[in-house]
């Protein structure tokens, strides 16, 4: 799909960017732009951040048509386009229109496809960061993401994710209103459950830290990688994202479909195949500090902080999307709707949907029609970047 | 509490079991039997099987009033007395009363706490088996167990037990019903799904064999211990065993609160504390091959096999109770409801009781007074021991 650029300021350069860990040089679309350093949350200061960010779409003179659309947890900018991971749902005609809309989508910092992260070097030292990296939060990636925008000229934006995604795009809504024209967080709530921090996270960061490739982190000075723990990390969190009912219907207890790296034990079932391919695919595109640093960010979201939930919802001034999906493990869709309830009971023009899909967490992922026919919907509705009537629209 | 034994045949040795890897050797009640060579269900055979078990109370001169209490995965035979797991149920005057019953518990094969298992002698080699130990099933540790208990003068028993001890008891009434008087299946249902194979046994085996002192499994001989593998298996199991429910009640988002062997990172929540105690608290007693095979033989156990459920089910000849917990995440309840209710259409004198606790499926080892007074009164309309009209006993 061709882009169509803005013009663009003088902190931003196209780069070509190495895709992470495949030993091939890919050439990118996307821009780096210098952010300069950015106070972070929980202390300290990252400094020269840089964000990597992809564009589609013409930004309309007033800088109100924007759409800024919000990465999973490995996932990256490469939103649209060949490939895009939510390519169906953003282009000409489509749920989220190129026509109408100037769609940005960036890079998280502490990620590992183009913004600052782990694998960086700190200018401090000339040394990778890996571990010395600070804790970065889902508050830190939107104070860099702001940055990002304002100097492409954007005023007012509909910000739009799921999952890790999702947080994002609600502390877009309650800590930036001044930019957001509307939000739509899908299958995210206010916070990570214990569970959830142990099932999805927790399980994941020990196996790579008990990776003896892992080296505290240091792999990349010592030549190795952690691959046998980044891959069990992946097999855990993917549990989280597929669900019980996706997993019955997929894999019942057939035996293994596809080789398997690992030796068979009385047998190989089928969902262990899939679990090891899982694993496995995640290790030949995605840094293992990466992940530690990311999946620690999504447990410590927690929308409230220490003024509550109440405090923050009301600081939302524009519509508020939340949708959630039947057969999420990991965000399960009554938490999301209890979510929306609160919001709507303080008076703010929230609306809950629920995507009706076996898929689980990962149904934002796959279910095309359903969910574009939501976004399309909500976008029309709220109409970002024409004149609306005051801050609010009824229902 | 003293026991009462009977008197023992020839085979029956008197032996103090060294505690596994304690490192401390300690005097236990329990007695050991050789039970000859075991044919296999998956092929080959295991020659010169140990059977390690305790009991308590007398056997009657019928032989008829014996109950076999089948233990957990991690379990061993130590299921009365001080310490034992189910002390609480098993006990003078107990809803299993040793007053009434000859309690008989042994530890299973494949396990390491005195049964045959991959840390014992390979006789054929002289060497520990480690990975040479053979796949076992629930069905061979089942014909050991009928061996054990013919050998010990049982002519008919109550099967009881839960979770990978609930198949085991299953077992024993569909396989073995000329020996069963009836059966008490708790937290189990015909077979683990595949979400519950992959959540609960595949990531804790990867974790174990991606552990480098695993070594292929011959850590014993390189004088090693792939704890740091076991410990994240048991992590990743202990969520299945606890569930969302008792996790949020228990932990909440709170940080933790007591100290754990890992460095913190980002902080540490409540429920990372209480796993990694969990994971340090396993490695202290129990094998890392045997909770491979001990997982992978849950995994394989299929009630209905080739032949289906309904097949086996018919040949249950004696009263079977099945316990559903409304929390378990690893058998939901629906599961073990409708295994009852396939039972029920066949004809069968089953019944189904449902646990109504937030502690997943280990309430088994927790519900005292709840799950006391079910096996009580089961106990007392079942009548083990006693002269019964029939095969079957009305509902």
């Amino acid at each position: 799909m061709p882009t169509n650029q803005p013009e663009l300021p003088d902190q931003v350069r196209r780069t070509d960017l190495r895709v992470i860990r495949s030993g091939t040089t890919a050439i990118d679309q996307g821009h780096t732009m210098t952010i300069g350093s950015l106070p972070l949350e929980r202390g300290g200061v990252l400094p020269d951040v840089e964000i990597r960010y992809r564009t589609w779409g013409t930004l309309d003179e007033t800088g109100h048509n924007a759409v800024l659309v919000l990465h999973a947890l490995t996932g990256d900018s490469n939103a649209a386009g060949d490939g895009g991971w939510w390519e169906p749902l953003i282009g000409p005609g489509r749920a989220i229109d190129t026509d109408r809309y100037f769609v940005i989508s960036s890079d998280i910092i502490g990620g590992c496809s183009g913004s600052t992260g782990p694998t960086s070097i700190d200018p401090r030292t000339g040394e990778t960061y890996a571990m010395h990296f600070p804790i970065v939060t889902i508050g830190d990636m939107v104070n860099a993401q702001r940055r990002l925008i304002e100097r492409l000229g954007v005023t007012s934006l509909v910000a739009v994710g799921g999952s890790i995604g999702g947080y994002q795009a609600l502390e877009w809504a309650t800590r930036h209103p001044d930019l957001v024209s509307a939000t739509i967080s899908i299958a995210a709530s206010g916070r990570l459950r214990p569970f959830g921090i142990a099932t999805h996270s927790e399980i994941g960061r020990r196996a790579i830290m008990a990776d003896p490739d892992w080296r505290e982190g240091d792999y990349a000075r010592f030549g190795v990688f952690p691959a046998s723990g980044l891959a069990i990390a992946r097999m855990a969190a993917m549990l989280t994202y597929q669900g019980r009912e996706i997993m019955e219907e997929r894999f019942g207890r057939s035996p293994a479909s596809r080789p398997s790296p690992y030796a068979p034990f009385g047998g190989t079932y089928d969902v262990e195949g899939y679990l090891h391919h899982q694993g496995q695919s995640l290790v030949q595109r995605f840094d293992a500090n990466s992940y530690l640093y990311l999946t620690r960010a999504m447990d410590l979201y927690d929308l409230g902080g220490e003024q509550g939930d109440d405090h923050w919802l009301r600081q939302i001034a524009a519509p508020l999307l939340l949708v959630g999906i039947r057969s999420d493990w990991l965000y399960p869709p009554e938490e999301v709707r209890v979510l929306a309830a609160q919001a709507i009971a303080l008076g703010r023009d929230a609306a809950y949907l629920e995507l009706d899909s076996p898929h689980g967490h990962d149904a934002f992922l796959k279910e095309w029609t359903a969910l574009g026919g939501m976004l399309q919907r909500f976008l029309d509705r709220v109409r970002p970047g024409e004149e609306r009537e005051g801050g609010m629209i009824a229902q």
